[in-house]
């Protein structure tokens, strides 16, 4: 076992790397990077949807897409008229850094300032692998309970920002929104946490405003 | 990247034979062994919940929880009085065939027959590693979208069936039962689908049913 995790730390290592360029690309392109992830089906895309119509009224918008299989979540956003690149993992169970640079050429960074990244649905994997972005955020439907970011810390760990999405559903579900911010903060006590509903639009103009204010201290700075 | 995936068949190789081991400590035992794998909080454990209250009646039961962290599931199950072993994987995306091996000393096989194994919540990684069970079946919510199969189609195309789960809250969502049942089948045409609901019980008395009778045939064999 040894040996497997040497080969792991070499790629982890590889990884960071490549993100370092992706950072450097980013920056020299003038475009502020933000990636979404999520268990599959929190609703990562159809935040993409409603927020990307908001925050287009502001700035110039882009999507790299990570998916196992299909290139659904591309043509979703595509048909909002918004560039989206699709990369399809073939089987893997995360984006890795290299996969999006791989991605970049296709990015049309004159029209681009800033570009989302969504990644697989996963709440394991893709916490180990920094992409280059300056901004992470962790999508999980309040159907999925009160608990994830116990069961799945790292992932909580490593995120700016928790959106707690599909808010709508609440009056029939059993959920403890006080319990579930709590739990949230107990990883990651720097969290800032929003409550979306991509139904009715509740808490994503909030949440865009947020990532404007993000991305105008990281350009100013 | 050659060296990265001998390593990998390696690993894989290595688990199937642990799992034909596992297999062959069943029969020994007389017990039948289900897995359940899903996205995080699609609902195994309340189908656990919910199932083993009614499969208790029939036959001795007991579970193996699988969670990156925490033991909150297996203590869910242990609040019923049925005999739960939890495995905590420490950041590791599913479990493999020698975690469950580690966990078969504490199950109490004299007082179990048919075992459960819940997974982390994982809707890729998991869909490789056999743990050496006879049953394998894959739980989506239906707040997660009808796409899901064709997002991920290795678990839905190894698992021999589907429970669509938290079917009470379709009247609230946009969600098409038939264009979902096409997915999965078009993925898998062998796949049982069921529709169930923890809250009311809807169709879990079905699907109980279903795996008594998958048990009686592999015991009958």
């Amino acid at each position: 076992m040894a040996k497997v995790v040497t080969i792991e730390q070499r790629i982890l290592k590889k990884n960071t790397e490549v993100a370092a360029e992706n950072r450097r690309h980013f920056e020299e392109q003038g475009a502020y990077v933000v990636s979404l992830a999520s268990s599959p089906g929190s609703g990562k895309t159809s935040l993409l949807e409603v927020a990307l119509t908001e925050l287009r009224k502001e700035v110039a918008v882009g999507v790299i897409e990570g998916d196992v299989q299909t290139d659904n979540d591309a043509r979703r956003i595509e048909a909002l008229g918004i560039p989206a690149v699709q990369v399809v993992t073939n089987g893997t169970c995360h984006l890795d850094a290299q996969m999006v640079q791989g991605a970049l050429e296709h990015v049309p960074f004159d029209k681009v300032e800033l570009l989302f990244i969504e990644n697989v649905g996963n709440l394991v994997c893709p916490a180990s692998y920094d992409l280059g972005e300056h901004l992470r955020i962790v999508v999980a439907s309040v159907t999925e309970g009160e608990d994830k970011p116990l069961k799945y810390p790292a992932m909580f760990r490593r995120s700016h920002a928790l959106v707690l999405n599909k808010i709508d559903l609440l009056p029939y579900l059993r959920y403890d929104m006080a319990a579930a911010r709590a739990m949230a903060l107990r990883v990651n006590s720097n969290l800032e946490i929003f409550e979306t509903s991509c139904l009715t639009g509740q808490g994503v103009l909030e949440f865009c405003q947020w990532v404007l204010t993000q991305m105008a201290k990281t350009t100013a700075a």
